[in-house]
């Protein structure tokens, strides 16, 4: 239940309660902060289908708040090739979810100082909806 | 007409024909190269949609190929994040059309090693994507 920098290029929570619950949770929680979800990809029922192999129950949201992405990708077109900003929630165990969203400060390493600005009000936005889960009990 | 690793973090061509000729022929390259497209995005359309502003007609295609997929979230979970690779497709003019997929070596930089072949062969394949774009004539 708590709010982290998992690797260095994503940020991350762990949730205590149902995958069903916290995807709708993160839907919310995304919409309160002003994101659109533009595409939503069942990774596990993807490799089922493709592959017949069982992974964890998960999907990516991709989350674009379009004020955001239109500076971004003003300031640098090859910055759309990192847009939606995808956050994946996947099932842990049965009351047990991980939430884990690309770090837009990953897109500054990669992106540059033309997107600082953006990507900082990316990032914090993005982390308050991990704090909105983690808050909840 | 050229293939050529635009930024630190993107392949990409330029393309002697118009938008919506090689946003076709992009889709069919990369079913040749054994990518399915997960999700379709219109910028354009979805910036003048939702703030009113005008840019040139492009979409991001999110591809994926489940083998490689499933090889690098298992390796790497929090590789997810990075999923599907986004290849964009940007008018630059009339007959003229900008193809910018995001590098999986990239990938690599931000996901370790654990990834590196994976992202190899999909850094292969969207390189031959991009390579039968500027072959046709």
């Amino acid at each position: 239940m708590t709010t982290e920098r998992a690797s260095g290029f994503t940020l991350s929570a762990v949730v205590p309660r149902p995958f069903d619950d916290v995807v709708l949770e993160v839907r919310e929680a995304l919409t309160e902060q002003g994101f659109g979800v533009l595409t939503e990809i069942d990774l596990a029922w993807t490799f089922k289908a493709k592959l017949d192999v069982d992974v964890p129950p998960q999907v990516i949201l991709g989350a674009c708040r379009p004020q955001l992405a239109y500076q971004a990708v003003t300031s640098e077109p090859s910055v759309a090739t990192m847009l939606p900003c995808n956050v994946v929630v996947r099932q842990v165990d049965e009351s047990t979810t991980a939430v884990e969203a690309f770090d837009p400060q990953a897109m500054v390493a990669l992106g540059g100082a033309a997107v600082e600005d953006v990507a900082r009000d990316a990032g914090q936005r993005l982390t308050a909806v991990l704090e909105t889960l983690t808050r909840k009990r």
